[in-house]
């Protein structure tokens, strides 16, 4: 583990130990015990690049200047915020979607205590974000501005879930509702927003910059958002299940996935056909006849094209920002993408 | 219907159509048709008594006078808010508790095409206050203060609820648990915060008035709450359906309810057996036995003395505030719920 990694796990202790003894709720040892139990449960297990990267941000906004102590430790708690808007949307996401698994253990829904208690969970989590910004920041410049940033990245997150959940699930599987432009859409909203801009903004707002001058870094991170994304759907049916960890059931799953979409962009009509038959449905040699449509198609080079232009797009971009720091956060997270195999 | 609920129902109009078009999400047609239908099917169905008394309560605040266009809307919406906040726990809530109905219609969750979509739904309607409250009140002096308002009660609610569900669900049904403080403390902060305290806080801080500075006027309506809740609980299992309006279950759902509490706190070891042996059980003779030993033990005259005393404790505690106008405000509350029968 990097140094910073663990510096930032003692943060999420102090967190955790301020939540469990607020002041503004009279806990019974059941609760106290129930929500850390919840809390390790769910929210220090994931990879924390969301997290992190508010440090990193930071940091490259202060020209690589060493951060003080508090400053540290503030951007360490924002960067848990997100970390915990995560959790709150991961564990209300698997009671949506059924899943059965998340990170290498049961969903937390999954566990026969806990049940539909969990939808309470996500709540408790999403309540807890406010406690640490109220806790922290209250009495500083931005902390309004602060509560409208979670707020609007919730808000547009929740508004993504939506059109996926009604697309995928609502009525009938009909692949003539997918589309690119419905694609990007709900990407765009149900991550690229908490995903990507979230955590520099919150570096911004915690630098004192005003959000709203912002704009163009703003679109700038939503396009990586959406190009990561789509990596994910790339990996989902054609990486390495021991690379990625997982095995993909997209297909499976009749998911708005880039890969289909693009599939049924470029399709002749009896492709199309194949496509409609097979699609989202659980039979194995189904899936097996949608991945060889997709070989016919040239999805892997489809693919790699548009990695290619997309990094070229979101460069020019980049360089074409006035400030030098501002260039240096979103180099580093299109770095930390680009090309990423897993 | 009175001309002021006509006239707050159509601010809801006002506030959906706002919703709908919001510049901040790109709605698909299909999503735009979703959200109205969840929002009419609900927010505006129940009783509309906690978001009417924001604007009753300004309107004692300011002595009676009549309230501007702009004033009256801005109460009308602080209600909403409210109304949309209790239409989420309701959402959710029927989903942890399994309910079948509410309001005299199938629960959200319950519609075939809804199911588990109504988690995302009930966030949904959350984030909605935050864009209400962004679009009309920021700006105003308190807009923070409201922020902050929303998120405590919301907090205290979720927290509240877990130890009702960790308690009531959780684990196996042990009546051992069971105590009048346990009971308060569940009430107070999933029921009393909401319902007592929001509704005139918000007019309070539309009023000019810090919060900090209303400790008292919090803890008279806190006991309202509480007191609200146990009339609630006595009419669960006293009261008539037909009056009432729903059969009662509290003791086949083994709720956590003040008159088995009560039961508990009063019977003797033989009378516990009965309790222990015949509570949270669906069988109609369980059911009798216990409501026989309700009998045996005089509740319905222990809650008369309950109301009698609570009711006396609450006038004198309102009538030593130095405020006449806040008297005003916290009379007109007590009044409402004084020997309700339903």
């Amino acid at each position: 583990m990097t140094d910073l990694k663990s510096k930032f796990l003692h943060v999420y202790s102090l967190l955790k130990s301020e939540l469990l003894n607020d002041p503004d709720f009279d806990f019974t040892d059941d609760s106290r015990h129930w929500v850390e139990r919840m809390l390790d449960y769910n929210v220090p297990g994931g990879k924390l690049n969301r997290g992190l990267s508010v440090i990193e941000s930071y940091k490259l906004l202060k020209l690589g200047k060493e951060l003080t102590d508090d400053e540290f430790f503030l951007a360490c708690s924002l960067g848990w915020c997100i970390e915990w808007l995560q959790a709150y949307f991961l564990v209300l996401d698997d009671i949506m979607d059924g899943s059965h698994t998340r990170r290498g253990q049961p969903c937390w829904f999954r566990l026969p205590k806990v049940g539909m208690i969990a939808v309470n969970d996500g709540i408790i989590l999403r309540n807890q974000i406010s406690r640490i910004l109220k806790k922290h920041f209250k009495g500083k410049s931005y902390y309004v501005d602060l509560l409208d940033l979670f707020n609007e990245v919730e808000f547009q997150t929740a508004h993504g879930q939506m059109i996926d959940l009604i697309t995928t699930l609502g009525g009938e599987k009909d692949l003539s509702k997918y589309s690119l432009p419905l694609h990007r859409r709900i990407v765009q909203y149900k991550t690229a927003y908490y995903s990507f801009y979230l955590p520099v903004a919150c570096a911004l707002l915690m630098f004192g910059e005003n959000l709203d001058k912002h704009i163009i870094v703003k679109d700038i991170l939503i396009e990586m958002g959406i190009y990561f994304q789509v990596q994910d759907d790339y990996l989902d049916c054609f990486g390495e299940p021991e690379v990625i960890g997982k095995i993909g059931t997209d297909i499976e799953d009749f998911k708005c996935s880039w890969v289909v979409v693009k599939a049924l962009e470029l399709c002749n009509e009896d492709q199309k056909k194949i496509l409609y038959e097979n699609y989202g449905k659980e039979d194995p040699s189904c899936v097996a006849k949608v991945k060889g449509l997709y070989k016919e198609l040239k999805l892997q080079d489809v693919y790699l094209e548009y990695e290619r232009t997309s990094y070229e797009k979101i460069t020019s971009s980049i360089e074409s920002h006035p400030s030098k720091e501002v260039q240096a956060v979103l180099k580093l997270f299109l770095a930390k993408i680009y090309k990423r195999q897993k």
